[in-house]
C-alpha cells in the first residue's frame, strides 16, 4: 500500500511521535500556573515558540500557536481586517488561496465587506504585477498562498510581498504547504501554516505576525497566546509540532531533491502512458513533492477507487468526488481540464518502487474506468454529417458530456460546430479545456432552456 | 509531590494515553478522504463520537467536536445567538460563569447586544427562580454552568432549564467541571465541555446542540464537523478524549465517594487548624473533587509558593495570582473573602496521604507568610481611643489593607467606626468579608480623593 495523500496530511514523522509522547507527561498542565507543573509546561511552549518561530524567520513573540491552519487562517485574516478596519474593508486574494482564505473572504463579503480575487494562468500562477494592480485605497488586506496545494505551483510572493509593501498593505502568505521545505521568502506581514501538513501531529497551526501590523483579535479573547488563540493550548501537541518542524528542515534539501525527481518521473510518464491526461501546473517553479493531472473521458470518483483498489492513495479535484458535484475552484481558475483529475503528493520517505509500481498500475485502471463509461478509444475520423449537430447530455454527470462531445466530433466537417447541452458543473471548465486539448475551437457557453448551450468548432 | 488543581488541567487518564497512542499510528489521515487510511480515521472519529455522545447523552448528530472548551463556549454561544438573531440580542449568564462566557457576553456588549448577569448567593449558587425573572422577549441565549469551576458549587440546572423551555429561550450549559462525574440533567439545548478537565488530552472540546435549536456558525466555515467547527480533526485527541471520558466514568461513583471524603475533610479540618478562614462554596451541592477557603491576612501569591515550595500545586482566585490584580469574578459575585484564597481540586486517584500531608503542611505556611505580612496574631482586646479613626492604606496591596484594619479595630471603642483608605481592587471584596467574619458592621465605602473610604463600625 502506497499513500500519497501527503498535501492532505502527511503521516507523523517519528519526531513528532517521540516529542509528543515526552510531552504529554510532561506538559499536561496549564502553563499560565506558577507551580511546578505549570512552569515545565510554560518551558516547554516557550522552547517550542523558538524553535518554530526560528524555522519561519521570525521573531519569538510574534508567533502563536493556534489549533489548526484553518484557524490561524481564519482568525489570521479576521484579525488583520479588524486591525485595518479604518483604512477599509477590501480583500485581496489569489482566486487559487485554500479554501480557508475563500471562506473568509465569503465571511468579509457577507459582513459587507469587498473581495478581489486575482486570477492566474494556466500553470496557476499569479502574474507578477497582478497584486500591484488590484491594490486600493481601502485595501485592508493581501492573502497569496506560497504554493499551490492541488497542483503544486510556486507563486510569485517576494514579488507580492513588495507591491504590498509599496502601498503599506499588510500580505498574509498562507504557508501551508510549503513551510516544511523551507522558509516563505522575506517580506511577509503575517504568515500562516499547518502542523500537520509538515508531518507534524493535527490540531496545531501556526500564526505570525510581525511586530508593527496592525492587529485586533476578532470575536471573544482569553489571555492565552498573547490574545490571538484563545483557549487552553494543546502542549504536548504544540511540543510535537515544533520538534517535528525542525527535524523535517534539516532533511528538507536531500529530500526535496530525491522527490523532485520522482515527482518528474511521473510528469514525463503519464502522458507516455496514458492517452488523452494533461499535467497541470507549473513544471519548473512547482512544490518538490506534488503533481497533478487530469483524464479525458474519466469519472475522477471511479478513477479514486480503482487506485485504492490498487493500493494507491492519491486525491482529486474533480467534481464528482467533492461531495458538492462542484470542481475544484484551483483547476476552474487554471482553466483546465477537472475530469478525472489525480493529485499525486509523495510524503517524505516514500519508496521510489511505490512509485514505478503506481505508473505500471495507472494506464489500466484508467483504461477500466473509460471502458466503463463508453469512452471514444480513438477520435473518431470519418465525418458523418454535413452540419452542425446538437449532443443533449442534459441530467448527465462529468465525465459524460464530454464523452459525448468526443464521440460525435468526427461526424461534423472540418469547421463544423457541435453544440452539447448540459447543466453539469464540470462542463464549463472540461468542454473549453478538451477543445484547448484536442485543439479544436471553443466557441463559448450560452444559456439554454435547460443548462447551458456549449459550442465546439471542429478544425483537426 | 502532590498534584492538587484537577480543575485546571487533570493529569492525562492512563487510558488517554493508550488511545492517544494507538489512534496516532491509525487516525492521522484526513476522515474526508475516499481512500483506505481516510476510511479507517472516519470510522475513528464515528465512534469517538458516539462515545462521547452516549456520555452527555445526546445523538452522535447533536455533538462536535471542538479545538478546547473555549472554543466551544466561544463558537457555541455565538453560534446559538447568530441563529435566533431575529428574536433579539439579550444574553443571560450567572455571574459566576467561566471567563469563556463572560468573554463572549462582552464581545456582545461590544457588538451592540446587551447582558444580565445573574447573581449568585454567599455560596455561589443562582436562586430558584432568577432565570425566569431575568428572561426578555428578546433573550436569545441563557447560559449556565453545571457547577462552578472555582468554589465547587453545584447550580440548579434543571430548574433554570425548565424556566427557559418555558419561555422558549435556549439554555446553553457549561459542563466543563462536572461532565466527568456524570451526565448533566436533561433540559439542556446546548451544553459545552472540555477533555483535559476529566483527563483527556488537551486539544478537545465538545459542543452539543439539540435537534431543533437554532444554530448558525458564526465566522468562516468549512465542511468539518457538520459546519459548527472549522478545521482539520484532531483525532488521536478526539479517540482518546472519547476513550477517556468512558473510563473516568466507569470509575466515577466511586471515586467521587471517595474524594468526597476527603474534601470533607479538608473542609472540616482547616477552619481548626487555621485560626482567620473562610471555606466558602455550598457545602453539600458541591462536586465531589473540590474545595476553596480564604485565610485572611494573606497574600494569596505568597500562599501558593509557600505550598508549592512543600510540594502542593494548588490556585487562587486572590488578585495578587491574577496578572490583573483584580480579584477572581467568582469570589467577588458571591461577596466572599478573596485573600489568601487557596482552591485544592483532588485529581481521581488522589492519595489520601497527600491530603493529610498537606493538612499537616497548611498552618505553618500560613502562618509564615502572615508572620512576613506583620498581620495580627490575635484580635486586640482594649481599645486605646475613643473616636474615629483612619487608616491610610493607598498604595498598598492584598491583604495589606485588611491587615491594617485588624490592628486598629482595638483601638476605637465598641460602636466606633474605622475608615480604612485604600485604592486596592481586592478591598471592597475584602473589608466587607472581613466584618463579615469578624462579626463588625461595614457601613459601605465612598468615594475619597484618592482610591475609596472603607467605614467600619466596630460591634464586638
Amino acid at each position: 500500500m502506497a499513500y500519497f495523500d501527503a498535501a492532505s496530511a502527511a503521516p507523523p514523522h517519528p519526531v513528532a511521535r517521540q516529542a509528543l509522547l515526552a510531552a504529554l507527561d510532561e506538559g499536561w498542565a496549564d502553563p499560565a500556573r506558577l507551580y511546578r507543573e505549570g512552569r515545565r509546561a510554560r518551558l516547554l511552549l516557550d522552547a517550542a515558540r523558538e524553535t518554530a518561530a526560528e524555522a519561519v524567520g521570525c521573531r519569538p513573540d510574534e508567533l502563536v500557536f493556534t489549533p489548526s491552519g484553518t484557524r490561524a487562517l481564519h482568525d489570521g485574516i479576521a484579525g488583520a481586517l479588524a486591525g485595518r478596519r479604518r483604512v477599509g474593508r477590501h480583500l485581496l486574494v489569489s482566486a487559487v488561496e485554500h479554501s480557508a482564505v475563500l471562506q473568509s473572504a465569503a465571511a468579509l463579503r457577507a459582513a459587507g465587506g469587498s473581495v478581489t480575487e486575482i486570477p492566474v494562468d494556466r500553470t496557476g500562477r499569479v502574474a507578477p504585477g497582478a497584486y500591484a494592480e488590484a491594490l486600493r485605497a481601502d485595501t485592508a488586506l493581501a492573502v497569496l498562498q506560497s504554493a499551490n496545494h492541488e497542483v503544486g505551483t510556486e507563486q510569485p510572493v517576494a514579488e507580492a510581498a513588495e507591491e504590498c509593501r509599496a502601498a503599506g498593505v499588510p500580505l498574509l502568505v498562507d504557508a501551508a504547504q510549503s513551510l516544511g521545505w523551507g522558509p516563505v521568502p522575506a517580506g511577509w506581514s503575517l504568515l500562516a501554516a499547518s502542523a500537520h501538513k509538515w508531518g507534524g501531529p493535527a490540531g496545531v497551526g501556526l500564526l505570525a505576525v510581525r511586530k508593527g501590523v496592525r492587529f485586533a483579535h476578532a470575536g471573544p479573547a482569553d489571555e492565552r497566546e498573547g490574545g490571538r488563540a484563545p483557549g487552553f493550548p494543546d502542549l504536548p501537541a504544540i511540543v510535537a509540532a515544533a520538534a517535528s518542524l525542525r527535524a523535517v528542515r534539516q532533511e528538507a534539501a536531500a529530500e526535496a531533491e530525491r522527490l523532485r525527481g520522482l515527482v518528474e518521473r511521473i510528469r514525463r510518464r503519464v502522458p507516455a502512458l496514458v492517452p488523452d491526461v494533461e499535467v497541470v501546473g507549473d513544471p519548473v517553479r512547482r512544490l518538490p513533492h506534488l503533481v497533478t493531472f487530469s483524464c479525458l473521458y474519466v469519472d475522477g470518483e471511479a478513477l479514486l477507487h480503482g487506485l485504492d483498489r490498487a493500493g494507491f492513495s492519491v486525491s482529486s479535484g474533480s467534481s464528482c468526488t467533492s461531495g458538492t458535484l462542484t470542481p475544484s475552484h484551483v483547476l476552474r481558475a487554471m482553466g483546465v481540464l477537472s475530469e478525472g483529475n489525480v493529485r499525486v503528493s509523495l510524503p517524505v520517505g516514500t519508496d521510489a518502487a511505490d512509485v514505478d509500481r503506481f505508473l505500471d498500475v495507472l494506464p489500466g485502471v484508467v483504461a477500466s474506468v473509460r471502458e466503463q463509461l463508453g469512452a471514444p478509444a480513438a477520435p473518431a475520423t470519418a465525418p458523418a454529417a454535413a452540419g452542425g449537430l446538437v449532443v443533449d447530455a442534459l441530467g448527465k454527470r462529468c465525465p459524460v458530456p464530454v464523452i459525448e462531445l468526443a464521440k460525435v466530433i468526427g461526424d461534423v466537417p472540418v469547421g463544423g460546430v457541435v453544440t452539447v447541452l448540459s447543466d453539469d458543473e464540470a462542463a464549463c471548465l472540461d468542454i473549453p479545456a478538451w477543445c484547448h486539448m484536442r485543439g479544436h475551437d471553443y466557441e463559448g457557453g450560452s444559456p439554454a432552456e435547460r443548462g447551458t448551450a456549449y459550442r465546439v468548432r471542429r478544425v483537426v
